[in-house]
């Protein structure tokens, strides 16, 4: 069976979107991930590309590393320079009720992506997804993408350029279609091979993923982008979701449609250490965006894996080791301004600063930032929802 | 692989929705194809009830022992007979622009039961399967759909009690739901074992069972049967169907819904004699609907296979093997008078009459059936069409 092949040809680091396990249970190697799935780097050149189009400092997660590979992400630009217009496209799994710090993350940088390029974006709530790989109800997952939508509204998206679906409410008609058309082009040895499926696995897994390759041509929203078929279409996602977008970049051409260009990110750190996700079944594993000031200080406190050494003395001495310290880690991806940050790592890495300090100020920025989230996410009304929910056209032109 | 397995243990007769063939290129053993699918025979007794139930002589179909067999469909009498209503379900895959005698069949035999009992009908025009099996474009395959829907309509059926729809239209909100629930409960496996899926097939074939399988649950059908999620389905169909709705079977107590019940038919055999069924590819082994009264004759006279003997003289003196005759199979379908069957039986199979008038008689009969059926189809107006696809209630109440 080629799957089992598969699987053994990558047995020293799974990535896949049901399991990121890395080699020995060590780090995962990103720039073998960049080889192992084929897809390419985004240097500094592309920054700066990006920056000099938007007319805006880059995000912090792409001065930073954060989102570190891309699939034709440079042919969008070059579009884009041409004033060629591309929508936007990500997703959700509504599998729990909170979402975490890592849950935020593709959705701050679509935000900065929507904002900088002035594009339209299309988020997809795979409820049909979580109902069959979670074993939830119907209902039940229909609820949960509903609260999850009023987290990533809260994460400032722009009303009058962003569709919020949910595939159980909103596949059907062109969508079904264009599923129907991929389902066509890829066999069942292919699907386990790239998704790692096996025989008591059920028939409902099978069929999923075209229901993610489809929202990747806009000719699944023909309300959305009437008689824009050819709108180009650019995935921001956590590197993990690469599988669906390996097949739908395969099956595109044939269908005579454009491939979908992706902008990958790394995984955001469990606070225990840098060994893959963070998991919704130990909660003391993540930052939830529900948790209180308390939670994050005693969370941190408690579980954040620290680089700092054993002893004062011996810290003073030869100080934290900054390449397994969660908090560094974490401020990398949350502490906006870069000389402060560069002034953690050297005092902290060169043992003048103490772990309990770097916690310190960990604790405050995520605060902040959790509390910020709770008040935009209650300011977010059933009737806002409807309207991001809404099948209305989306501008597809530059303001 | 339990598909080797199964298709093995199957290896003397295969019967499933894409190959239906007997052991050695005979008969297919009915018989035997009720234990080995598990269903149970239609017997005297439930035609007898059927008749008393209706108050109507049975159909030809059942009189003569065309729909053989069945699932349940004792209950759906004992249910009917406490005044508890049930719906119909069949369906076509639209995969040629003409019918033949043997598409007709379920719908004529639907039509029967929806008069006879008063009760409601969806058709499901599988436009997706044969999108997905035949390689036909989506636009295709719905064209295929409208014409085929033409056909159908001409049979008769009574619009306020019927609803016709297209997958790739229809498929969407809570009929994608039970779709989703039903692929939940089917392993890849065990689909394999069920159709016979290699690991070369699509995965679209893969995805396809649920949408055959939840037209049998009222619930797919909101709009149609509002509020009436108990209503039972009865399915007529041949009986190379009932893979689907063994699946469909074993999964529906998983979810709280009935099982539906099944009245099931033969197949019509090829005019070149009876080894399955009849081969689009081969004009020449089927009467189309739209033959001429030329076609007819012609392919009657060169191609139906006869029983009678090689001379005049030995036919006069053993008679027509009408175990093998085309002309009286033919004419047991589709010669309403008993009596006047009987007699040619009778005659034929003594020998006192020839081929040439049994075939004679026969092509009377069917260039007449055609003929009706051609007139019916071209008063059948595109606004028909609409009307009997219009997502609307459906009475389930008796009349």
């Amino acid at each position: 069976m080629e799957t089992d092949k598969t699987v053994e040809t990558a047995s020293e680091q799974v990535v896949n979107p049901w399991e990121v396990s890395a080699k020995d249970g060590g780090k995962i190697d990103y720039d073998k991930l960049i080889d192992q799935f084929g897809c390419q780097r985004l240097d500094q050149s592309l920054i700066d590309r990006v920056q000099r189009l938007t007319s805006r400092q880059p995000h912090v997660f792409l001065r930073r590393g954060v989102f570190f590979a891309h699939r034709d992400f440079n042919e969008v630009l070059d579009a884009y320079e041409r004033g060629d217009k591309f929508y936007l496209y990500t997703g959700r799994g509504p599998s729990s009720e909170a979402l975490h710090l890592g849950h935020l993350i593709p959705f701050m940088f679509t935000k900065y992506l929507q904002e900088a390029f002035k594009v339209p974006l299309v988020i997809q709530l795979t409820d049909d997804e979580k109902c069959m790989w979670k074993n939830l109800s119907v209902e039940e997952s229909q609820r949960l993408a509903r609260e999850n939508a009023k987290d990533i509204i809260a994460c400032g998206f722009d009303v009058t350029k962003t569709f919020i679906f949910s595939d159980f409410d909103y596949v059907g008609g062109a969508f079904y279609k264009n599923m129907v058309k991929v389902a066509k082009c890829v066999t069942l040895n292919k699907a386990m091979g790239i998704f790692g499926f096996s025989g008591e696995d059920h028939i409902g897994k099978l069929s999923f993923p075209p229901v993610q390759a489809v929202p990747s041509f806009p000719s699944s929203f023909p309300h959305l982008f009437p008689g824009k078929d050819k709108l180009r279409c650019l995935i921001p996602c956590a590197i993990d979701q690469d599988p669906y977008f390996r097949m739908t970049r395969d099956v595109a051409p044939r269908l005579g449609y454009s491939k979908p260009a992706l902008i990958e990110s790394s995984f955001f750190p469990a606070l225990q250490g840098e060994n893959g996700k963070m998991s919704a079944s130990d909660p003391n594993s993540a930052i939830y965006v529900t948790d209180t000031a308390k939670d994050i200080k005693n969370k941190i406190n408690r579980y954040a894996f620290s680089g700092g050494q054993d002893s004062i003395e011996k810290h003073r001495e030869i100080g934290a080791n900054l390449e397994v310290d969660i908090p560094v880690k974490y401020l990398s991806f949350f502490l906006e301004d870069d000389t402060e940050l560069e002034h953690i790592k050297k005092e902290y890495g060169e043992g003048r600063m103490l772990t309990g300090e770097v916690k310190k100020r960990l604790t405050e920025v995520l605060t902040e930032m959790v509390e910020r989230h709770r008040m935009a996410r209650a300011a977010v009304t059933d009737e806002m929802v409807d309207a991001f929910m809404a099948v209305r056209p989306l501008p597809s032109m530059f303001e």
